[in-house]
């Protein structure tokens, strides 16, 4: 339901929104128009007028959990990649020059929920913008070399980011792990063995089953009216014609979880080792009452910055970790994740740091948190949300997202309420709810000892004393 | 390659085999003759004169690992049920009846692999037998009430054999933390929530698309000759004509593997806890050298049946386990499993008969097994498919199987010959490779505590400790 800011950042708001009395005008009323074109694609439109600037998206709400086919992981990011090739119109390569162009800056994002295109332009060029982005998402044109010139990409780009770093094969082995039978198991730049398997038909059988209006959400936001961008909108994406029914979503619904899983991975170049757990949670969209709202009090209140119950224990007062937090991801179209995770002090074991951690949230699970530490987290995410839509960028996104993951504009405008009527009972339940072993991994990511790597039997109790070396 | 006889019928003819010198009757000559029909139908004929019945057997090598659509798991399985509905010719559920009336038996299995569906009558009926089995391949029909009926069915199905079962489940939970991308990960029988998904256009689409002659086998064992039998294929399934290219086979090659997995079960039901560990292996398909071959011998050394080295220290000489064993299932299209298991005594918890099931595989892994361990080991093996090949049904299983999975009759009819030249170099090489700690997933199958079942925060490493009530 919001975007996260990366945690140094929020220390060091934390401190001008704690000490400083909020302005009132920090509290932006929000002037939210929402409407649908007859075709079915929905329109958000955000009017900011500070600058004669527009931030135009596109979302569409089909993500990597929707790829339809066995064997062919990595479709729906691959073809956000596809996009940027040509139309009649619009020869390869040239749309992203055009943006350049006229000043403006664009790109696309890839989720496990939707795929996004924005463009941030001066106001005037709204109208071949729109033209533009509504021209590719019917009439691409795409050629085997275009197609498998990308694959090359790809591959290339899963090298880098995922194989080439530990943290990332990490994540993905946890989130494998997490998910027994839920796509979101899948990475969203896809297994190598199916990116390398993607081909022309593929991606066209995607475009014409996905890219289509009734999957796609507009979000205009800047230095616009509604009515302006309502001409506009039918001008451009009305005429669409819908070339298939609108996405069913068809996901296995992950069952209700039996095993506690447990994963170590070993990687020569893991200097700083980590313990991680996450857990399957119910998400905003698929939460009963205040529990997901109270998950993110929670995650908060736990783990989120330096004055987190589990940075203070863990790392401020008992030196046993370098960091540690906790996290909730719960603006998932399908049940989400609660994670906690901590970084080992030089000498403190893996074993060690999870017997810790597990006394902590076994202490908070029994006793609550302080009502104190409640408020101050309600009130860093309320403030946090009013500082997200002082930005258009971040408005923009809140709404894209929250739209195409199956989302409305009322969950949105309601948020900040229901957060800041979250009770302690709230968060206790929430938490005894979701914090169960049996829902969760637990992942070690630990160095690599060369002399252990032909090591071919030995227990993972075994390993557990091991991580007493390699944690140093 | 070969099929597993259940252990303690194997105790029993062991000491038959081994006690009596084998007479040369029981290494029989295998008379096999294969071809081809003209659309690419595979034809194996063998002929046993024994008593005047014949076994037709047709296998698909389509299985569960070949189902095309995300999120309609379960689709090969559901669709063996749906051929026993009707064609123009023969009324829904009437098959199993004629067969019946004419003195037959007949039935199916889905396995990953493969599909098959077998009839064992008297010689005279096998025209009838190959009309009604051809006329099925490609005159099926089925209407919205038969699938919908045979949804409830295979429901049902799930429920009493897996749901109901903690150990049909605890093997489906390992199974998909073995497998992080491979689709063997997914139940053959489907995920509930797929199950409930799959219409009567999914069952239509792979009809079409993959029961087609090239896809299919056909074995006839009996009372029969080849050229005898070559007419009838020719007359009943040389006519059909494919629907579909060949089966591609996509599925996604599982990633060199990079964590070592663990998961802890419990439930209430469980009266004999049990550890498990699998490591992924090469199968006899995708093996280099002789390394299947050696993997094969090494399970049948290691663990067994009662004389096995696992068997004998766990349970014999330690009194830590009541059974304890080791499996190897080589015979699979891609990547096959390498399986070990022992369930503890009373008063030994699951931690240290893990920690001793690990040590006896150390030395086993550093000082190989005794050579007098594998020369028996290679001799029950070869005793064991002489004993299986004097049957009519398991030789017809046998190539069925092989060539459904891609292998050959040279396979087969190589496999003893093979096994016979396994080393013990070989075997400790083979064993080395694959039982590595970050190839496999370890699981704990624990009885629940009813106190236990509502804690919500506790290490795995806790568990571990908790296991020495549980085992008692």
């Amino acid at each position: 339901m919001r975007n996260r800011l990366p945690s140094a950042l929020w220390t060091a708001l934390l401190a001008l929104i704690l000490l400083a009395p909020m302005p009132a005008a920090w509290a932006l009323k929000l002037d939210v128009t929402r409407f649908e074109l007859k075709n079915g694609m929905k329109v958000v439109v955000i009017p900011d007028h500070r600058a004669p600037v527009v931030t135009h998206m596109v979302w569409y709400s089909i993500g990597s959990a929707d790829e339809p086919i066995q064997g062919k992981s990595g479709l729906a990011h691959y073809f956000e990649h596809l996009m940027f090739k040509g139309t009649k119109k619009i020869k390869p390569g040239e749309f992203s020059k055009i943006i350049k162009r006229h000043g403006g800056v664009d790109n696309a994002f890839t989720t496990r929920d939707y795929t996004a295109y924005f463009q941030r332009i001066a106001k005037q060029h709204l109208p071949m913008v729109m033209e533009m982005e509504a021209d590719r998402m019917q009439n691409l044109q795409l050629s085997e070399k275009d197609v498998d010139t990308e694959r090359q990409v790809i591959m290339e780009e899963r090298r880098m980011r995922t194989d080439n770093s530990p943290r990332a094969l990490f994540a993905e082995q946890m989130q494998a792990a997490l998910y027994v039978a839920h796509p979101y198991r899948r990475p969203v730049i896809g297994w190598m063995d199916d990116v390398r398997r993607l081909r022309l038909a593929d991606a066209m059988e995607f475009y014409h089953r996905f890219y289509t209006p009734a999957n796609a959400t507009l979000v205009v936001a800047g230095d616009v009216e509604p009515q302006e961008v309502r001409k506009l909108a039918e001008k451009y994406y009305g005429v669409l014609i819908n070339t298939a029914p609108k996405a069913a979503h068809v996901r296995t619904r992950e069952p209700e979880p039996l095993a506690a899983r447990r994963i170590v991975m070993r990687d020569a170049r893991i200097r700083a080792p980590m313990v991680e757990r996450i857990y399957l949670a119910p998400s905003y969209r698929t939460a009963k009452g205040a529990r997901a709202h109270a998950l993110e009090v929670f995650a908060q209140a736990l783990g989120d910055g330096a004055t987190s119950v589990l940075y203070r224990k863990l790392v401020v007062e008992e030196n046993l970790a370098t960091w540690a937090g906790a996290w909730y991801s719960g603006d998932l179209r399908d049940d989400g994740e609660f994670g906690i995770y901590a970084s080992p002090a030089p000498g403190v074991t893996l074993e060690k740091l999870e017997k810790r951690m597990d006394e902590i949230l076994g202490e908070v699970l029994n006793k609550g948190l302080p009502v104190a530490a409640l408020e101050r987290a309600r009130n860093i995410l309320t403030a946090q949300a009013t500082y997200e839509r002082d930005s258009q960028n971040g408005l923009a996104r809140l709404f894209g997202q929250a739209l195409a993951s199956g989302y409305t504009v009322k969950d949105v405008l309601e948020w900040e309420e229901r957060i800041e009527k979250v009770t302690p009972e709230d968060v206790r339940d929430a938490a005894r709810a979701v914090l169960q072993l049996r829902r969760s991994v637990t992942g070690w990511l630990m160095r690599e000892k060369p002399k252990h790597k032909d090591k071919i039997a030995a227990s993972a109790r075994q390993e557990g004393r091991k991580s007493e070396e390699v944690a140093k």
